[in-house]
């Protein structure tokens, strides 16, 4: 998984119709060499925009959404604790 | 996913039968650190060049085809709104 | 997918017996900030040297081939027509 | 695999049900040009801060967890012997 | 897939018992803008040290082995044969 913070909210009102009702935000990754990649992610966990969250990518984040069908590569699968000072 | 912008068409007479009918299309990422990879999507929601897409990859986008025996590795799965300046 | 140009041949002699009679080539990848990237594609549509080619990765690939047991993750799914002048 | 030296504990109280119980981890990739590239990672063979671990990423994460319902991508797979010094 | 040149063995005598009996090595990408890019590898054909190799990586990567359970996402495929100066 990746430890990323989410910096925005992503809108796309035209989009396959399976993910109607996903929050779709934007997560840039923090902390490494990679620090800074940019990828959209979907949450269903009710994280908000500053949240440093556990990213999980590829086929695993499908596990997260309880259907394997829906087009989706990257999900919130946990929230770091604010008091969790890593790294 | 990866947020990224189309940026031209690309066209392949000669490829696998199941692609047939597929429209393939130049993306480029945008934002952070890995902005300018470049990869080629298929798109089925009638996007076009200029605009700004959500793309998904991996096995992840072949359930955006609904077949799950197509050689396609990244989809276009929405279009961001175009008043959405997200980042 | 990746847009890639073939460059060369790979011979193994010595290798897995699933992949005994398929062809293989080396690819690099064209355009973007990840042009120079190599890979080891497989080529079943008579692409040559020279050619650029939309390659597909990861499990997307062994859809390509028609059995889902064959430990290939790159294969070349279309040939990019020689007019086709994009990005 | 990825060869990875463990750094920290990454604490999520609010996360996926199905992750209760895991321990997290972050890793950092060790040798070679990725050096230093971070992922969170589950343990499940009792590694600790400080050992050099094989990471297991993607789908094949999963089979380490005898439960191919669980969102997770990363996972320890292996203690690296103190006495190795590869590379 | 990834030519990628074998340079050293690793040793982990705490793993995943499903990971008993395997050979693990320290390859090392070869060619391209991501030479020297290191992983470990699974081999079952008798690969040696100074081995040039084909690895294929993620689920595909478990084809080789005969058994989907095992969490193991980089496997030696074929030797490129030595007189072979592809690139």
């Amino acid at each position: 998984m990746i430890a990323a913070k989410l910096i925005d909210n992503v809108w796309a009102t035209r989009k396959a119709e399976s993910l109607n009702g996903f929050k779709f935000m934007l997560a840039e990754e923090i902390g490494g060499v990679h620090a800074g990649r940019r990828l959209i992610v979907v949450d269903i966990i009710s994280a908000g925009i500053g949240d440093r969250v556990i990213v999980c990518t590829g086929s695993s984040a499908r596990r997260m959404l309880g259907n394997d069908d829906i087009p989706v590569d990257a999900v919130v699968v946990g929230i770091i604790d604010e008091d969790c000072n890593f790294g």
